[in-house]
C-alpha cells in the first residue's frame, strides 16, 4: 500500500504529491448512474457491499492514493432522530427544521453502533480490499446546523445567522450537541478502521469572519482537539473560504482543504503568517474539467509550482468532481500530478510534453 | 447637498463616514412592494418618473449618503439585441443563450440613447431631486458574459467556464463586445449626469485568480481606464473575492467593493500590499440585520474599527439588502455609521451607548 496521502498528512516527506477527489464516487461514473438507478443514495450509504463497492470503484480506476467513505452528510441525523429525505436535484429536506430550544431539546444523542452500523460495517469491508488509505468523514457542525436550522439548502442561511446573532445561547447548545455528536459518529469510524478524517464545513463560507470566531471556531477547537487524541490524521475543508483561513488554520487540522477561489501559494502563506504549520488540499476548480485537458495540464501545473514541493500538500480539486466530468481525464490528472511532482519532472513545471498529455497509464500501484 | 460619499471616493477627509446600501430600494420597502404589485422590475425601470420615485424613496426614508440609479443588470441586453425575461424567483431568464461565434458575431452595438433612452431620462430626473449625488450603474463585462452564455442564474457557471478554458479566442470576443457596450452604456449615464459609477461583477467571485487574471482583468483594466478619462468615481464591487482583491484593485476603481467574508482591516491590507490605493466599500453581512438591532450594532462597531477612520471608507452592506429586513434597522444603521465615525464618538467604538441605540432620527441634513 502506497502510504503518500498518510505521510503528506503528516507533513513527511513523499515520493510524489498524493492525490485523491472529493466526490470521486459519483455521477460521472457510469458504474455509479447504473448503481442510482436502482438503488437511492441512501441505500447506497446503508448497504455495506454497495457502499464498498462505490467507494473502492474510482481507487482501481482513476488511481488516486485514497479512498473516502461513500457516505452522505446527513447520516448523522439518523441517530440524532430528525427525520429527512433526500429529494433529487434539491438534496436533504427536513420536513420539520430544528428552530426551538425543545427542537434541540428532542435531538437525541447519537449511538453510531446503534444508529449507523451500517458504517463501521463498510468501513471494515473496505479495509479488507482498499489498496490505499481510507478517509472518514462528517459535516462539521456549523454545516450540519445550518442543514438543521433552514431544513434545506440556502444560499443566505438566514434561518442560521437569526439564531446565532439573536440567540447565542441557544446557538452555542446547538453547536455543543452537534459537536458531540460529529465526534460520536467520527470515533466510530475511526474504531472500525479509517486512516484520516475530514471534515465538511461546506457552508462555511457564508460566515464573516467575525461570526465564525464568535459562533463556530469554539466547537472546531474542541473537535480537533478530541480528534487529535486518537492519532489519526484530520483534514478540515471548507468552500469559499479565503478571508477565513487564518481562523480555521487556528482551529485545528493537520491539513486545511481550500478551494480554487484563491490561489493555493497565497493560502499558504496567509495560514503561515496566522502561525499554524498546517498542510493544505487543494485546489483546481472542478469546472475546469469540462475544458479540454489542455487547461486541465496547465492549471494543474500552476497548482503543483504554488505548492513547489512543499511537504504537505495534498493535490485534490476545490470541491467535488462535477457529473459531466470525463472519467478519463480524471485519470489522466491522477498521472499528471504523480509524474509532475516526482523529482526530476518537477523542474519542467510549467511546460507540458506531449508524452505527459497523451499518457494513459495509471500512476498507482504501477 | 452632502459631498461626503464624493469626498469619499477621492479619498479625502470626510466629516462622517458616508453609508448608502446596495438595493436600498427593494422588497424591504413596504412602498416598493406596492408599487412591485402594480408593475413588473422592467416597467419600473422603464418609467423614468417610477425610476426616479423608486430610487429617491430610500434617500429621504433612510438618510443615506448616495442614491444609486434603480435598474437591473440586464437592460443592456435591450440594447444588444438579446430578447430575455425575468421570471419571479429566478431572475432573468435567456430563451436563447450566446454560446457560438454566430451567436457573438449576431450581438448588436448598443445605441443607450436609443435602446435604453428611459435610463439617461431617469437620471435627469433624478439629478433634480436628490439630495445626495447619484451612483450609476452597470454589470461588470464577465457578470454580464455569465448570464449571456448560461441564460439564467448558476452556481457552477460550467457553459461560462468551458468557454473561458475551451474556446479562450471566442471568450475574448464576446468579452470585449461587452465591454464596449458596458462602456458606452455607462457613458451615457454620465453624460445624463451620474455622478460616480459602479461595476457590479457578481458573479466573478466563482473565478480562481488565475482565471480571472487571464480572462477579465484585460476587460476591466480597459473598462476602468475609459472611465478614469471622464473624472468621475468608479467602484469595483464583487461577491466572495477575498482570494481575488489584489487582482481586483490592480484592475481599477477608486473603491473596492468587498462583502463580509473577509474582515474589512484584512481587506484593505490585502489590497495595499498589492501596492494599490483604493478606498474600500462594506461590509456588513446583510443577514445581520434579520437579528435583533445589537448584533447590527456590534458588528457595525467593528467594521468602523476596523476601517479605523482611515479615508477612503465608505459604509455599505456586503451585498444588496435582504427582502426581510425592517426598514427602520437600516434607518437605525445610517444613524450609527454617522455618529460613530462622527469625530469624539469614534474613540468610543465598541460601546453602544443606548442613546445610539434608540436613535431615532435621521444623520443627513440634521
Amino acid at each position: 500500500m502506497t502510504d503518500r496521502f498518510l505521510r503528506a498528512c503528516r507533513r513527511e516527506a513523499t515520493d510524489r504529491t498524493p492525490v485523491w477527489f472529493m466526490r470521486q464516487a459519483g455521477r460521472y461514473q457510469p458504474e455509479y448512474r447504473a448503481l442510482r438507478e436502482r438503488y437511492s443514495l441512501l441505500d447506497l450509504c446503508r448497504t455495506p457491499e454497495l457502499c464498498a463497492q462505490v467507494t473502492l470503484l474510482p481507487v482501481t480506476q482513476l488511481g488516486v492514493d485514497a479512498a473516502i467513505l461513500f457516505s452522505d452528510i446527513t447520516l448523522p441525523l439518523l441517530g440524532l432522530g430528525v427525520p429527512f429525505e433526500i429529494v433529487e436535484g434539491t438534496g436533504p429536506v427536513i420536513g420539520r427544521p430544528v428552530r426551538t430550544e425543545a427542537d434541540i431539546e428532542a435531538l437525541r444523542v447519537i449511538d453510531p453502533e446503534r444508529d449507523v452500523p451500517f458504517v463501521p460495517e463498510a468501513i471494515r469491508l473496505i479495509r479488507q480490499e482498499a489498496p490505499v488509505p481510507l478517509i472518514g468523514f462528517a459535516g462539521a457542525p456549523f454545516t450540519l446546523a445550518s442543514y438543521l436550522i433552514e431544513g434545506r439548502g440556502s444560499r443566505d442561511l438566514p434561518a442560521t445567522k437569526r439564531m446565532l446573532h439573536g440567540a447565542p445561547t441557544l446557538w452555542a447548545r446547538l453547536m455543543a450537541r452537534l459537536t458531540e455528536a460529529t465526534l460520536a459518529y467520527l470515533r466510530a469510524q475511526i474504531t472500525a478502521g479509517v486512516q484520516a478524517v475530514q471534515l465538511f464545513d461546506s457552508w462555511v463560507g457564508a460566515l464573516s469572519p467575525r461570526d465564525y470566531e464568535a459562533a463556530v471556531l469554539p466547537s472546531m477547537r474542541r473537535l480537533f482537539g478530541a480528534l487529535q487524541t486518537t492519532g489519526i490524521p484530520t483534514i478540515h475543508f471548507g468552500v469559499g473560504t479565503a478571508g477565513l483561513l487564518p481562523l480555521m488554520a487556528g482551529a485545528g487540522g493537520d491539513i486545511i482543504g481550500v478551494d480554487w477561489r484563491i490561489r493555493l501559494g497565497d493560502a499558504w502563506a496567509r495560514i503561515r503568517q496566522a502561525g499554524s504549520q498546517t498542510g493544505i488540499m487543494g485546489n483546481l476548480d472542478p469546472a475546469v474539467l469540462l475544458a479540454p485537458f489542455e487547461a486541465v495540464d496547465a492549471a494543474s501545473r500552476e497548482i503543483l509550482a504554488d505548492a513547489g514541493g512543499r511537504r504537505g500538500h495534498i493535490f485534490n480539486l476545490g470541491h467535488g468532481v462535477l457529473p459531466e466530468t470525463p472519467v478519463d481525464y480524471l485519470r489522466r490528472l491522477v498521472d499528471l500530478v504523480h509524474e509532475v511532482s516526482a523529482g526530476p519532472a518537477a523542474s519542467t513545471i510549467g511546460a507540458a510534453s506531449p508524452a505527459e498529455r497523451a499518457s494513459g497509464g495509471r500512476g498507482i500501484g504501477s
